[in-house]
């Protein structure tokens, strides 16, 4: 069974040095949350990770959900795993306060959601998809509706789901064709979902479904689509849950990995048909999913950070015990003094730190958001509209080739389940598919949030990146880096000037941008960590060999990394025509 | 289920065209190998890959090997289907008529190899490593041995293993401890081996294990390792299994993938000592090792291509059936006609036709070897010898990218277990780790075959390919793609050189180089394609959507794949020093 460690330093280190947390707390009028009670909370979510979520990642692989007569029985240990959770406020920490919530900046529940996914994704996945879920109700719902449901959710005492995909409906919600009939003060919904993560469970008493579906006066496609509150339980006046309502999970898929999350087909209105409640307007659904989904796709990108550190940590204990091999002096040593086997590491750490950088700066950005004038508030929408994509595309995609380095540092033991480094490749197979597969991030990148405003969003972000580019001092073995970074973020420059002139091959490109983007910004942020570590290493109370591995992890990122982005941009610009260029017949 | 077809055009394409397999027959003296006979036997291959090996592939899966206490039981008619395979002479098709093999072509054993591997992997890896040891037998043992194994071998009634690993030597074979003592006219060998694929099962009835050991005498490091026959079952003097030997499987892994094929941890002399004879001269265990080692890396490295191609086949089938999204006119279509769906098809595709024609031209090798005169035969074994890491490296590292996307390409079905795309991901996983993993891939070819020749060898492939392209004539969609590969040809030349005149950091650069290296091979060859289907196309009676097809391909694959070479020249260069700038602490 492998351990989990919360990587303190790194997560302080972005928090203060590359976000500048305080002023962002000084920003939202949350002047008590000094260092002091920020180090308590990380300090208790990283015992209760190492204690409680991570023991049970193994088990929850190996042990995955059930179903029985009576519905979905989770794996053992999780129900009592989710009531200390609960229990220790870890579910509220980012709700509203009229609802419950303790409020904490987004910033830092997204350094505590990193901890609670590096320990347990599968368990963590029901969190994760009740904050979207949280987000929505809060944005889109009545008040009345948010009276009888928001605080439950936002306590943990119900969870949430999100019933998007039909079997005919996936990536196209166009295509949905779940029925919603209006009915007294409710409606009747009836309908099949599939892929529903956590749409059963025993672990709380209610389930809070929420659930896109048509109703009959709707216009076909997207516009056409309504948001339903569906709970498991019809909710008595006393707040408490009554009867059963007409929804229940039918089966559970048998999955590739993450065995701890149930992944059902839901089946609403069998019967009766489901109570439902709506949420917003009439027709107003894509909005609502859209509020839900976004949330949901910051999450994922995030839980991309978490399964590679994860990796990381289980491939480097590994690395360092298992004796391989000869020194030129005779010595037996550890594998991880070959050089090959630390580029893989190295590869796994550099390549996890940029990627925690980027997700708290986008997670930080929805705190600017919170807290900037109305007439500011746009910027940092469309930044952090921009930003979504990246991170849910980039760092997923990335988590694939991380997690297969841990496997691979650890060559045949890596292949062997017991050992544990199988599942987090496994696990993390999901996350570029689940939420928007890449393809799915790269035509939002393209489309919504570059050709719609003309480049302007991503442009205001090339701006920075070069901006502050010219202002870094970094050593003198980061030198080269820089040069190349800024030479790099003008060839993203033209890749967008580019993209902007060739609207046509949009589709084509998506992914390749995307990923050139997202390689773009982690250089970014590494090199500004550089050059905050080499300023602060005057300092000797400072941690001096801290300040010199962020260092040279930024100098291996911008020499294995970065180089990526010419070759991405390359094959952007020259290789779309003949991508389309085969009949369907000649494949 | 899914079903698999051999891709019959392209695998002659490139045996009529890429190869030019008819002057090897030539050069060989098989002139009775003529088109109607190498139809026939691709013919009955994919007919029997298609009807008895391909169903059984998800059973293995599903129903893999288990231990009992009378040894490894394989998957249910997995035994029969070996039956059917040794009865219909594929065991022996590569193998010396004087022991009873049918003597065909390398180069023609290699694509119904393919087939095998593409049909059923974990199944028809028994066969692969019986074709390694088979080499190791004919190449070193005594003609006695040869007299009493190498015929059933051969014939495939009984089938061989590979015993290399133990649980302190993995890579590192210095390390081997396991024992032979002398005594009458055998030895007696007594010792723990791991990860012994095929190790134990009842579908023979006796397996010849191929053991690595070291004698009392034996100088330590590889130069003491000796190799070792140990036969599951005593031979009696008629040449029948007789009494059982000191040897079996005492238990199995629990692995990713590859369920069907069991990876057993064989014990030797738990009582007596089994019953072992030596293979050539005692000490010289490296040198048999290395004989069956390349054999069996090349192996892999066609498991790479053949598991592409079976899971390509497989997303392809998908993204023509799944409805998804609608065109601009409103009709609903398959996924295929997507752009991004359509961009990870041709890497699929273009990916594994290069895969393809590397693999086929490095086993063309073995038969240039072969038919070379005395003279000409160390250019031939040098060529072959550069060739054995970039197949099994570069192959295996891109086959992880290409089963990927096959689980990309299906989205949400992708990550569930029973539609198959997950089980070649899992399967495929293994590739870049037996049989020496990446790493040490990289390390062969910078060491032994770059800088121990001082880089003859490897500008002697690089001279044809620069030459070759001079003369080739592509169309015009091509010109660029054949410019891009000169230039590209070029720098992987320059990064030769770099590597010539930075010896001290070969160990930190082997994997980039190779990459690279293996990324223009493949231009080479689909730009060598290319060329032939242009001027193939003048003649009415060819296919020519096929041949527009290959010309496509080579050009997606200039675009898409070809840019790698740069980005891995670019970190090779710059990146060796920041990979051991940190102490272990730092980590």
């Amino acid at each position: 069974m492998s351990e989990y460690h919360f990587p303190r330093r790194d997560a302080q280190f972005v928090l203060n040095h590359v976000v500048d947390f305080s002023r962002i707390c000084n920003s939202l009028k949350q002047d008590e949350l000094d260092s002091g009670l920020i180090d308590a909370i990380l300090d208790e979510a990283a015992r209760f990770a190492h204690q409680v979520l991570a023991p049970l990642n193994q088990v929850g692989d190996q042990q995955g959900a059930t179903i029985t007569q009576s519905g979905v029985q989770e794996t053992p240990g999780f129900k009592d795993a989710y009531q200390q959770f609960t229990e220790g406020g870890w579910s509220s920490l980012a709700g509203e306060p009229e609802f419950g919530g303790q409020g904490l900046p987004r910033t830092l529940s997204t350094v505590v959601m990193e901890i609670w996914q590096s320990a347990n994704m599968s368990f963590s996945l029901c969190s994760l998809l009740t904050q979207g879920a949280i987000e929505a109700v809060t944005v889109h719902a009545s008040d009345e509706l948010k009276s009888i449901f928001l605080q439950k959710m936002v306590s943990g005492e119900w969870t949430a789901t999100m019933n998007l995909t039909e079997p005919d409906a996936g990536s196209d919600l166009a295509a949905i064709q779940t029925k919603a009939m209006s009915e007294a003060d409710h409606y009747r919904i009836s309908g099949q979902k599939i892929f529903i993560t956590w749409g059963d469970h025993q672990m709380t008493d209610n389930i809070v479904h929420l659930v896109l579906a048509r109703l009959p006066d709707a216009p076909e496609g997207v516009r056409g689509i309504s948001l339903f509150i569906v709970p498991k339980f019809i909710v008595n006046t006393d707040g408490s849950p009554g009867r059963r309502n007409d929804a229940k999970a039918v089966s559970i898929e048998h999955k590739l990995g993450i065995h701890g999350s149930p992944t059902c087909t839901m089946s609403y209105g069998e019967h009766e048909g489901a109570i439902g409640y709506l949420v917003g307007e009439p027709h107003t659904g894509l909005a609502c999913m859209f509020t839900m989904m976004n949330d949901a796709r910051q999450g994922v990108g995030l839980q991309g950070v978490a399964i590679s550190e994860r990796a990381y940590q289980h491939a480097l204990s590994y690395a360092k015990e298992r004796i391989q091999g000869v020194m030129r002096d005779g010595s037996r040593v550890a594998i991880v003094h070959h050089p090959d086997v630390r580029r893989m590491l190295m590869l796994m750490k550099s390549g996890t730190e940029a990627m925690r950088a980027l997700a708290y700066v986008a997670a930080s950005e929805s705190d600017k958001l919170t807290a900037a004038s109305e007439r500011n508030k746009p910027l940092h929408q469309a930044r952090l509209d921009l930003y979504t994509p990246v991170v849910k595309g980039w760092m997923t995609e990335l988590a694939q080739e991380l997690t297969s380095l841990g496997v691979q540092i650890q060559g045949g033991m890596g292949y062997i389940e017991e050992t544990g480094a199988a599942q987090f490749f496994r696990d993390a197979r999901i996350l570029p598919i689940y939420e928007g597969t890449t393809g799915i991030q790269g035509l939002d990148l393209v489309g919504r949030k570059i050709l719609m405003n003309k480049g302007e969003s991503v442009n205001a972000l090339l701006n920075e990146i070069a901006d502050e580019f010219k202002t870094l001092r970094v050593s003198e073995e980061l030198a080269s880096v820089l040069k190349t970074a800024i030479d790099t973020e003008q060839q993203v420059r033209d890749g967008v000037d580019w993209l902007l002139n060739h609207k046509d091959e949009a589709s084509a490109v998506g992914v390749n941008l995307m990923m050139s983007l997202g390689y773009l910004c982690g250089a970014w942020l590494m090199l500004r960590s550089a050059a905050k570590a080499l300023a602060l290493s005057v300092d000797e109370s400072e941690d001096h060999e801290f300040l010199t591995a962020k260092q040279v992890s930024a100098r291996f990122y911008g020499e294995h990394f970065l180089p990526r982005v010419a070759m991405h941009l390359q094959t952007m610009k020259t290789g779309s025509a003949a991508i389309m260029a085969l009949d369907v017949e000649q494949f």
